[in-house]
């Protein structure tokens, strides 16, 4: 287990953008098709927030009372998974970096704390949000607690539906819990009542109504700039890790994909000594083979929600009308991908695979006989891609350093491995009609 | 949050008999009224297990290998409950010791693991226990995936039933789960079939199992000498991390207290400060309204197990056919308290009260809403005690420093949670009619 002593904790966050060689496409105004100014954003977002979606500069210092709550549970461990080296005879060192000890038990804690604080300075009263497997909305109702702020969260439906210590959680917290889509929104009743939902969906649910009150503000988890901006301590926390633990050279950073903040968190730091201090690390992204958005989609602008209400993003997608099929990893089922991780697998600086859930349920749960982690079914997909990796090191006999982000435990979805477990889990079909129909939903804007 | 260095962390579990005024009493062999010697104990240990039950030295060396496991998930985090503190408006200074983060996301773990690696010296095949809440089950079942042992966990059925999570986490570390009673042992048969259970009776089962077959061994998960003595590790790394708060003097070390190992581990290094180097600490174990062994029972010889087919053991008992209603809070569901739990507290070392579990959700809400740690129901009866401290404190205007044993999660207990804030929680009654008929099956032997 390599830790940091508290004088060691990085105080800033870290903004790729300064270091990109070509600067990623600008948002863009649905109606205008002109890039969005901050005016256009500040009905959903405080100005802090709107300032670091825009901002190139290179480091953005973490407000105090941030690094206060930060401090509670950073640095996350970064462990050497020895024994499961040795089960699968590999000669690669394999680190993982584990955020699941957060308060929330993932790494959506690491924004959640920044967003409700830079919110709660503007008097605001309530925020909503959209939660998929419920990670996002447990992070956002323990940080609304700790700064005196309401917190409304819809839940994809069939999260909702097959998941309730994770509400319970998310209530324990204090926050309160709406199945989406639900009948308490425009884009919530244009879906038949029982639909199972998608991240799209509750989305538009979540920015309808923060939209329509002036002491309310909208969330989000993942994608936007400024979330993948709180993301990077995980990464810049691990360059310093891996240099205790004696490691000069790391070959490959592997992390799970859904809308991109959790990969980009730990990746973009190593990708700025890539750019800059001439390291030569592969970053890979993995993502579902059924919602495959980096693999399968095409680099467009299109919504990040279901209903058209945001603005047009350049990024990878399937599409926004698509709705995957209900795999457990339901931090993954978004149909678009962060435009900064989209840009950068784009110019080839960021590689992309898709695997199917029930090989990384069974590299899941040898890591959890071994490491006694069990991993959220979103990290199990960068558990296996680091297995498939370990085992062709082996193959090669290469000494190759992996380091792979293990984003949350999964100790709220047990659920999908008691299936996994029975031999009961199905696979998760990607529907090539379905792709097909819904790119089709793509605007042709940008 | 307090931190240990590697060549920081103890090397050695503490032993609290070198340092008592008093011997405590020997257990009892049923049948002759003699004190069990090591062979008595052969069929169910093998004999480091049993050397370090009956050993008289001060400190014991923790094994390499064990040493290995430990340094995954330990020095467990110390932390100070600063928003909690805020939020009480207390002047105490509170500390919470967290054993959560262990693969088995408790306490019981630390004992897991060498009892295994134990055993796994003499060629033992299968191990075989009980659980309650199912904290132990799943640590006993994490170690012997680490040991290439066989493990079967006899599940008290009120908890299987109403846990199927737990019941799946032991098996995703390969362990196999059965509803006890059972209908695999005559001490099982000896219920009707969907009886809730008790430890006391899966222990019966457990060990009718082990002392059949000359490969299988039994693994105890608290009340035991050696047990205690593994749990050691918790309050030896307390006392450094305090040292390294700046704190000098505690004033309250507060645990939960079922079987008596975690409070043990905590608060025995504590007990050591106080006899030997003149502290002044206050030891101060909770238990359940509802299962009141230290605060209701009688200081007697009893058998651990609800058959009678373990040896007489000098504690505070309920009677060994005491049945507890089925509170949330499982693991502190025991009829009797560990021997040297019991002997401390008959000597007016060690203090004790109980409460309901009512006041215990009550506090465990606060603290997760503050703290962000959701607190296992066990755990829970330690926070609201320390809460009435701190409150006290408050009134008194002192600035007490009160540490709290932190023993485990609750993210598997949330359906206690969900009762709870939707206030259909029932309260734990003891029938003083079931009281006074259990006291009655406690033998005259002694």
């Amino acid at each position: 287990m390599f830790t940091l002593d508290p004088d060691e904790q990085p105080t800033q966050w870290y903004n790729i953008v300064a270091d990109l060689p070509t600067p990623p496409p600008p948002p863009l105004h649905p109606g205008t098709g002109q890039p969005v100014g901050p005016q256009d954003l500040e009905p959903l977002f405080p100005p802090e927030l709107i300032a670091q979606e825009v901002t190139t500069d290179r480091f953005v210092d973490i407000p105090e009372p941030v690094l206060d709550v930060y401090r509670q549970y950073r640095a996350t461990p970064l462990y050497r998974a020895r024994r499961w080296e040795a089960k699968l005879g590999t000669p690669a060192r394999i680190y993982y970096k584990y955020e699941g000890v957060s308060p929330a038990g993932s790494h959506k804690t690491n924004t959640a704390v920044p967003q409700v604080y830079y919110n709660s300075l503007h008097g605001v009263k309530r925020l909503t949000t959209e939660t998929g497997a419920g990670q996002w909305g447990t992070a956002l109702a323990y940080a609304t607690a700790l700064f005196g702020v309401d917190c409304e969260v819809w839940q994809v439906g069939a999260s909702f539906d097959t998941k309730p210590a994770r509400r319970t959680l998310i209530e324990v917290f204090g926050g309160t819990v709406h199945r989406s889509p639900s009948r308490l929104t425009e884009a919530g009743k244009a879906f038949p009542e029982g639909h199972p939902g998608s991240l799209g969906i509750a989305i538009s649910e979540a920015v309808e109504v923060a939209a329509q009150d002036p002491e309310t503000k909208y969330a989000l988890g993942s994608v936007l700039n400024h979330v993948l901006l709180h993301q990077t301590v995980i990464g810049e926390e691990t360059l310093k890790q891996l240099a205790k633990a004696g490691e000069a050279h790391v070959d490959l950073v592997v992390g799970c994909a859904g809308g991109g903040s959790n990969f980009a968190g730990l990746s973009f730091p190593f990708l700025r000594e890539n750019l800059v201090n001439g390291k030569s690390t592969r970053l890979l992204a993995v993502e579902p083979a059924s919602c495959p958005t980096l693999t399968r989609g095409e680099y467009r602008y299109d919504f990040g929600d279901t209903a058209g209400m945001t603005p047009l993003m350049k990024m990878y997608t399937l599409g926004h009308d698509f709705v995957p099929s209900p795999i457990h990893a339901g931090g993954l089922r978004y149909h678009g991908m962060a435009p900064l991780v989209s840009h950068a697998v784009c110019e080839g600086m960021i590689d992309a695979v898709a695997l199917h859930q029930s090989e990384c349920f069974t590299a899941a749960v040898e890591f959890a006989r071994t490491q006694g982690v069990v991993p959220a079914p979103e990290s199990s997909h960068a558990i296996a891609q680091a297995r498939i990796e370990a085992l062709a090191a082996k193959e090669a006999g290469e000494e190759k350093v992996i380091v792979i982000g293990l984003s949350g435990h999964g100790l709220l979805e047990l659920g999908a491995y008691e299936k996994f477990l029975a031999g009961e889990l199905e696979d998760d079909p990607l529907s090539e009609a379905a792709l097909t129909a819904s790119l089709q939903s793509v605007p042709t804007v940008g």
